[in-house]
């Protein structure tokens, strides 16, 4: 079992190798040492206190799903005349905006009204969790609950299989193809599949082979002409040609596989193809995303939440986004958007194109604030805001970061080449959202949730960072080299989209990935595709992935349903979707219905009880440290 | 590396465990003995003599690829018009039909022209061949062998990686998606998806509900009467409730698998809708291949050979199935068809069917030589067979088989209610197209093969049988068992049409499939899907098969087009058809070409030169049992 033999690595009860994947972990049973009631009840008060740390970052970032989306349906009934506020805004603290009442309120010097932890704060209670989860007795008490966990799934699963099938049967029309999917981490510049974009490319060298498509070196060159210099002619696209495929080359070469956007190795054929402001607009990538739109709106039961670029290179970036998006109308009922950052500011100090950090913050946040106060100030923005559903965080993990001494200097004095750790880009997206998200409703605007990239690799702390910020995560895979952590990820039901099949083709043999493992313990789990065009070979990558994850790990029909059932419950689709989608209470009620999701009764009550007794475990150990509490008294459901 | 840790298991030399898929098994490089040149000698001939052993079958019955391939030719000059021959036919020994050249010759006693090896050479012959393949050397040697392939190829590939994907980024046009690649082993019963046939089943009973549909007991009921007595709307219809997909519960339970064919678990809407000869005249069934058909012409490049069902239980079954098949115009450029017998004697004798086992015999091959003599005499059976390729055999090999005395007893004194063994049931069909392919070579018809299903499940001697009598198998998983057969079926570089999600799925989990080691080896081996109604998920079956195994063992896009390359070798499309798809010279000299398959030249010549100088071996050991031949001797290309 993948899981517990990373586990183990973290562990120092000495353990055996258990040689089949589905094998019980029997060896390991012991590995709970009977625990005082003193250290019990330590345990119980420093998880509870982690997750209160949690609790207050989402709650004054406004990132809790129940908040998201009640904010969502006000905004719907907003009205589409907004007239300016009379609130004003300015980065007080470097890096981080905040919102006066009024102009002369802040000309009196009082405070803002937004409220945002400060960053001494933030890194203050990063440190707590961190050293929660290397805590000697959290660790071994987390590793045993996991083990209890998938334990009492397997049980679960031996005694109700049957009876989980009949009910499944008895669900008219649904079935896995029947259930709404989400595709909630895709990259928009990857959804397309790689033979559709070398035809695509093929037609358009053939039927626009004089228009005029980019600059270089002064010179504007025809589709022709820029194929020419790169000795191409249609004939010769193919996959192999654009090479765009995550083979082998990428495993552990995250480089390699930033450059494989390039197609044929070629940056001007990305820059002419696949980016949303170039010499034609864009309209060659709007085009292709019509096509990617259409074929999710065919499919009927999948949707998408991509992602798309600000730099924070320049102040206008969000001008021309919005601009191609409304232009283009690249709107569809299957389609959210996530705004993704790169975290690439050494790389535009380097070339000059910012000066400091707090200069990358600006771009990425001024024009959000700008449209907050007043919404025809960037029209096109505010109607593209609209459909954008919160924020992502992307670049190579494993890229070594450079440790500062105790304390990292302000955006406004970073003004060295060196690029900020993942951390610190975190606390600034989180800083933001709180005061944007605050005004924004108050101002009846949706509001934004932080859904980053974190522990596709590198240093485990970003996930601790992403347990304080994020409203949910894609990846996660070095969760389990964290069994505490990977806990409280349970216990607060922290979404996790993951792309077993990209994290095989960069970092993690796919029958070591702990997928199955987080399904199992009831992880909140879903499948996405990440990239397409780099990792998929049908026309149906979501299927797909499904399909692969399915086959190696033989999940039955409903555990793929349970699956789709958490991709939109991890979604920034409306309340009114969702409901549609998985049961008409669910957004009030947390309850998802058989009828629509074709995950049975007992599953859902399964999962349901289970989560809701380990949270009194936890409880209850806190308040008396009782050795009556221990986990194996708990009865099963 | 799995197929190391499976063959260890039938060797005696102690070896450690291999944590890595591809980790090189360094510690097994020792089991090379040095032998004795009389060892080495004793084994280059036994190797030779299997080797001769097979010839004599294969061109008895007409098999060599070559010679197939030249029948055929021949046969489509053929004018229409063909008329009576003069030969006569008859089952002079029990079983196996002969032919004479005119009754007169057969009155006076004259021996048959057809030649047709004997039941007792051919036992006799097999046990040969077990006796070879379980002796000590030759399993050392074996091993050794196909150990020192595996590294050949490990460092062909670190060598060479680079300039073969500059040479297939040279070949215009030509990609994975854009090479032909045959399904050479599929059952139509399962060619059409979960999703597809549902869908037909209700658009049936919701455009069809009075049409009378089947008898049972005595009365005519109508689609709709039908799914009322199954308690079933047009609504309930998911996949869910079709439940034909193999889930975990199939594992290791080919009966379950079996039953899975009956939508909704009943065998009456099996019979309506997957059945040719029913109520409707397989009208359904048809509509549904043309469907499957349809789908295969959009994709272009993507072929199949679609097995049928002839079970021997009575004599006009070729005649309905031919009828069914040109009646309904069956015909695509994409598809030929192979006939499946199901090993099911026992069933038929218990049910009281057929007297005993030479009746099926009877059944299965007498009208085949009656159309042979007479086209006239079975008008349309004489056009559906010429897009019949040949025979396949099916059933649950994994059943236990009774062995017998010495001797078998002869097909007309098989009376008992005990099935024949696997190796019986392919000596009666080789037997029988040994007499019938060389009469149709006479006659100018094309000629059939025998590729059975083998080494699935079961008993290893099934692989022996089949290396005597097939041109190719299907599965042949358990060769990995037998290093010394599978280092046979190397050096006769026989077929093998493996479908790893079908065997992880019911046989062996997907991890330790074999094929990637048979690729690494240089073994003939091609993907194929089986049965995409139980097995697959998305609407491209075939591609997500490849897209398993790519992503799972990291193949690169040359690895994947040359098993498609491998795909178009073992099929049995025209020699016309071959060389428009792999190479103008293809069938006349086994070179393929590499501007049509995507192969480069260089994996080409590897693959090429490593097996000639591996037959060069042997065979120079044969004759000196030097020591100067040691394998480490052979240089590299």
């Amino acid at each position: 079992m993948t899981v517990d033999n990373d586990f183990a690595s973290t562990r120092p009860i000495p353990t055996g190798h258990t040689s089949s994947r589905n094998s019980i972990p029997d060896r390991r049973i012991r590995a709970m040492a009977v625990m005082a009631p003193d250290e019990l009840k330590h345990v119980g008060n420093e998880l509870l206190a982690c997750m209160r740390l949690r609790q207050k970052y989402i709650d004054l970032s406004l990132q809790s799903m129940h908040e998201y989306l009640k904010n969502m349906e006000q905004a719907s009934e907003q009205s589409n005349g907004v007239l300016e506020d009379e609130c004003v805004f300015e980065m007080v603290e470097s890096g981080v905006f905040s919102v006066f009442e009024n102009q002369k309120a802040k000309d009196d010097g009082q405070e803002p009204f937004t409220k945002v932890p400060s960053i001494k704060e933030y890194y203050m209670d990063l440190d707590y969790v961190l050293d929660t989860i290397s805590d000697g007795p959290i660790k071994t008490w987390a590793f045993h609950r996991l083990q209890y966990l998938d334990a009492r799934w397997r049980l679960y699963m031996l005694l109700n299989e049957r009876e989980e099938t009949m009910q499944s049967k008895m669900v008219p029309h649904r079935d896995l193809y029947n259930v709404c999917k989400v595709d909630g981490h895709i990259h928009l510049a990857s959804a397309i599949t790689q033979a559709n974009l070398a035809r695509f490319m093929k037609t358009k060298l053939m039927t626009e082979p004089d228009r005029p498509v980019i600059v270089r070196d002064g010179q504007t060159l025809t589709l022709k002409q820029v194929f020419e210099s790169l000795n191409l002619t249609a004939d010769d696209l193919s996959i192999d040609t654009l090479d765009m495929h995550a083979h082998k080359g990428a495993f552990h070469r995250f480089d390699k596989f930033n450059s494989s956007f390039n197609p044929v190795g070629q940056p001007q054929l990305r820059e002419i193809f696949m980016k949303t402001d170039n010499f034609i607009d864009g309209e060659y990538f709007a085009q292709i995303t019509k096509e990617v739109m259409s074929d999710l709106e065919q499919s009927r039961y999948q949707m998408a939440e991509y992602r798309v670029s600000i730099y924070g290179r320049s102040i206008d970036e969000w001008d021309k986004l919005a601009a191609w998006v409304v232009d283009h109308k690249l709107f569809s009922n299957n389609v959210r958007w996530l705004i993704q950052t790169p975290r690439l500011y050494n790389i535009y100090k380097a070339s000059g194109q910012v000066e400091n950090f707090e200069q990358v913050l600006r771009n990425i946040f001024q024009p959000l604030f700008e449209v907050t106060k007043d919404p025809s100030s960037h029209p096109k923005l505010h109607i593209f805001l609209r459909r954008v559903v919160g924020f992502d965080t992307v670049d190579d993990e494993s890229k070594p970061e450079r440790r500062m001494h105790k304390k990292y200097p302000l955006p406004c004095v970073w003004d060295s080449e060196s690029n900020p750790p993942y951390t610190y880009y975190c606390y600034f997206t989180m800083a933001n959202l709180c005061s944007l998200n605050q005004w924004r409703m108050r101002r009846g605007f949706n509001t934004f949730v932080f859904r980053p990239h974190a522990g596709e690799a590198g240093d485990t702390e970003h996930l601790s960072a992403a347990f304080l910020t994020a409203q949910a995560i894609n990846h996660g895979i070095l969760l389990r080299k964290v069994p505490a952590l990977l806990y409280l990820y349970y216990m607060e039901q922290i979404g996790l989209a993951m792309s077993p099949l990209c994290n095989n083709a960069l970092f993690l043999e796919y029958e070591r990935n702990p997928f199955d493992a987080y399904f199992r313990c009831g992880l909140n789990v879903a499948l996405s595709t990440d990239a397409p065009l780099q990792f998929h070979f049908t026309k149906e990558p979501l299927v797909e992935e499904y399909s692969f994850a399915a086959q190696f790990w033989k999940f039955s029909s409903i555990d793929m349903c349970e699956m789709a059932m958490n991709s939109v419950i991890q979604s920034g689709f409306e309340a009114e979707v969702k409901r549609h989608w998985i049961g008409s209470d669910y957004p009030e009620t947390s309850q998802p219905d058989t009828n629509r999701t074709n995950v049975p009764l007992r599953r859902l009550q399964y999962r349901a009880t289970t989560l809701e007794q380990e949270q009194e475990v936890v409880k209850k150990m806190a308040n008396e440290g009782s050795d009556t509490l221990h986990p194996d008294h708990v009865v099963f459901c």
